[in-house]
């Protein structure tokens, strides 16, 4: 029986895949993610998100000293806009200049994806394009009040209270909410283990 | 304080209203829905789903008699395959039948959206181009098995067991799910209803 470590502290990653069936351990990473991202000041949103998917994996790979059968999932997830990569807003005011900027245009949610199955490490970087409605000054004020943009990566969720401010999407939607399914099913395939076998 | 009605038996439209921050009452219409699509025969599916969500939010309205300030949703769900509109698969074999169909190739879930708010009736359809995946036969065989295929339209979900086997869409993911949110905001705003005030 595999067992399926999830290397997150994320509820919306852990939701995804229970929803999708699988059961799921969680292991929080000690990762110091902004001292990880500040030692590469010159990498693109793909190249920092990756590098943090696999630090979190590798990070609760040695700690937990897995068995053979275990798979470790670290994932990470920045907007990429315009080639600046936006983490969780530090502050509210951060979080309003962001929306402002984003009203009706489009940017990209990349989540960097590393599986660790025995000896065997895999990562690849799944990106979907998100376009941001536009919002009125009390549907912003709202939504900010309510916290959940200072939790996220890019200042919104599209499976929470954010998701009626998000007009469309072209990719992968479990993507943005932080770890593709479909490209995890992929992953999973090429170190021999099928999706459904994880049912 | 708005009351809102779902006239749906859907568990993933409640859901989706619920993780946006609404509070929902859920009351099933009675519209016998085969009836009602039989009597469209030269409709398109857009057609079809709207028909239906109308059915359904008139059917609730006539029966619960609804205060002034009450907003009641009637939902219907369509795959549109090239201009054939696919509800639930009858049997495993059509829900087979149509995941070979559709490997590797896209169609377009359609939902109708009708709403009424007092004397005033608003209705429209959101669509989504939905990507397929190719499965092995042992995956189909897997995904069959858990009954989910058979229980919703198009025979896949995008929040459920089914997501890992969804590549891509284009358009809005809730729309998928069953009840487009960001739809649902606009056609709220017509009826003079701000989504936050909803929370």
């Amino acid at each position: 029986m595999t067992r399926v470590v999830l290397a997150s502290a994320s509820p919306a990653r852990a939701r995804l895949l229970r929803d999708a069936g699988i059961a799921v351990h969680i292991e929080v990473s000690n990762v110091d993610e902004r001292e990880l991202e500040s030692a590469m000041p010159d990498a693109t949103p793909e190249q920092i998100c990756l590098a943090l998917a696999q630090a979190k994996a590798r990070d609760v790979a040695e700690r937990i000293n897995p068995e053979p059968d275990t798979i470790i999932i670290g994932a990470d997830s920045v907007l990429d806009v315009d080639g600046t990569s936006w983490g969780k807003p530090a502050t509210e005011e951060v979080a309003r200049q962001r929306w402002h900027a984003m009203a009706g245009r489009s940017a990209v949610l990349r989540t960097g994806h590393w599986l660790i199955a025995g000896s065997v490490q895999v990562g690849q970087v799944a990106s979907t394009t998100v376009w941001h409605g536009t919002l009125s000054d009390a549907e912003l004020d709202a939504y900010i009040a309510t916290g959940e943009p200072l939790q996220v990566a890019g200042g919104f969720t599209l499976d929470g209270l954010g998701a009626p401010f998000i007009d469309r999407i072209e990719g992968d939607p479990s993507n943005v909410i932080g770890l593709s399914l479909p490209l995890l099913r992929s992953l999973l395939a090429t170190v021999g283990v099928t999706w459904p076998s994880l049912w």
